[in-house]
């Protein structure tokens, strides 16, 4: 087991990554004295598969509980969905004291983490993330959310969980695209912050697509203590630190919605979109063909999209256009000028993005 | 004009009390950057009469704007009724800079300021109180909320306004039940805080009650100034301190649920609130009679009810019982040992409760 400690002042947490770390569930909720009334968010597959690991160490500490399944889909982040949810949660606090645990992907993270922050102005919540990447992403660093029919993410608050149990045995019911999703965001923070897990990945990415022990448990590791390291100096995004974390997310976004969420899953999008952001920086003279190469090649080892498919340029430009409002300013790209450094760039002109992508459509 | 400087550091504001204030609504919006396009939340009756007052000094300064208007009712401050006024939002905000301007009484305030917190994780808005109640108590704190059907402000947020701005001409078309209901919040100050402004009360509530410029724009300036003082202390209710703004809420909002909101306004409730408070804190030796009636001839000199009608005993003692999970402990009252000094009490006897309640049932 490994134990990043992230430091908030107040709101620090600590993320516990390992195989059987969920068995000390019950004791860190009495430790952290987070209630007596467990309230879980989960989905009918989680449920089935994995309910019985929570519910040993909560009965084995005397805590109360109750399962509250969603569909397993983005609809549930619905701002409709929220208030479903909440009304049960309302209903199930009836005497005690109530508790969140976010036991899902990143979908039920962001759901849950929400109704937690504005449920009686804030109840404590736990996250226990089911897939890759909840596990180095979604998971840790407060960032909550649900989406209205305008856009994703267009509700939401920063809101801490009090604790982040990555029990990676629960990995082992992924599909291996859905490991793959993972493998992106990880290989993302390698490219952000990270030269020596770079070269790790190059090295050791059939471990993680096995889910190999130690090689999973070192990577989510030290996925979490490079994004709690950023969160620790900027956890509302005020800064700007926060944002190189979206390296590869601007485009990679586009390309998702373009394709309706359907044709390519996150880590998919952000796979081509950290492509085209090496690209990009190549074309803009920030690092070389070599560097550009690698991340392209690392990139396709693990499996994941390289050129993209099925989809017209107008409709990613388009999907471009329309979420630009929520990023900030038109044209503000993270980019490289190494593989573990970031620069970033404002108002890249609109033909290299466009010829970046031309270069990468395969119909 | 009187200004009150809120300070939380990076969150600090000011309140601005007085007759025409409203004229410099855009200056302080482009002195603070707010943004270009202001979403007003408001309500039909408001609007026809003084969309006016707003609509001048915001053509002035170029600001862009739009009305919502929600029913004049606690109805509005449910959470559908929130999600609806935020689709509303999203819709409005499509190019600028958005901002909220919380245009009303406290369900109008509270409704627009939960979602200035959750829209995009939080934008600005600013208060502009309509009604005495408002301008002294609701705007003020960054305490926004909603309604479930389990209970009131069950949902919500800690999140302070960029600016509070009390035009008090706006109060001239306040009915005379509601201006005492603001009084009533009024004398709750002084009987927590401030001697002084309770003795001014004795001397000066008819001036109060006739909207006399000056005596108004003193005591509200005054109510800003204490209630300021305590969030500036206990922002978010963990220490205790802001505990002291529920005297007479505890009784109040049971008196108020039992009569289904219906039989008693929010300003009656705690009035009858305060006399039982004072009553209670008489019968356990706190204060002497003399103290005790002084607080229940200013209330009835108020035109405020100091008995309670039609309403059972039973009744509100399981209303009592039903709002007690959300004000935490069972029996914590907020009490007081002299006029403007509280003290807290934790699990006062039933039937001190049951006795005072039932010396005031006049059925």
């Amino acid at each position: 087991m490994k134990i990043i400690e992230l430091k908030l002042g107040k709101r620090s947490y600590q993320i516990k990554t390992g195989f059987g770390v969920i068995k000390n569930l019950g004791r860190e909720i009495r430790r952290l004295n987070l209630g007596t009334d467990a309230f879980i968010v989960t989905n009918n597959r989680i449920k089935l598969r994995y309910a019985k690991n929570l519910l040993k160490p909560l009965k084995e500490s005397g805590i109360n509980y109750i399962f509250k399944t969603v569909a397993d889909s983005e609809k549930s982040k619905s701002l409709t969905s929220c208030l479903r949810v909440i009304q049960e949660l309302a209903r199930f606090d009836q005497k005690r004291k109530v508790f969140i645990i976010a036991f899902g992907g990143g979908v039920i993270g962001d759901l849950s983490g929400f109704i937690s922050a504005i449920y009686k102005r804030g109840v404590p919540y736990i996250q226990i993330p089911t897939t890759l990447l909840a596990c180095v992403d979604s998971s840790i660093g407060g960032k909550t959310g649900v989406d209205l029919k305008f856009g994703k993410n267009l509700v939401g608050a920063f809101y801490q969980p009090r604790l982040v149990m990555s029990e990676l045995s629960f990995l082992k019911s992924l599909s291996s695209r859905q490991v793959r999703a993972g493998l992106a965001e990880i290989i993302k923070y390698a490219i952000i912050k990270d030269k020596k897990l770079f070269v790790y990945l190059e090295k050791n990415y059939p471990k993680i697509i096995n889910l190999q022990k130690r090689a999973l448990e070192h990577v989510v590791n030290r996925c979490a203590q490079i994004k709690s390291g950023i969160i620790q100096r900027d956890e509302t995004e005020e800064k700007g630190l926060r944002t190189i974390l979206n390296f590869g997310h601007t485009l990679g976004h586009a390309i998702e919605a373009a394709g309706n969420y359907q044709k390519y899953n996150h880590g998919e999008g952000i796979a081509l979109g950290m492509v085209l952001a090496g690209q990009i920086s190549k074309e803009l003279g920030l690092i070389s063909e070599n560097v550009r190469s690698r991340i392209e090649n690392l990139i396709k080892s693990a499996g994941l999209p390289v050129f993209i498919k099925g989809l017209s340029l107008k409709k990613i430009i388009e999907a471009y256009y329309r979420d630009k409002k929520f990023i900030g300013e038109i044209n503000r790209l993270v980019l490289i000028r190494d593989i573990g450094k970031t620069v970033i760039k404002q108002n890249v002109p609109l033909n290299i993005i466009k010829d970046s992508l031309a270069s990468r459509l395969n119909l």
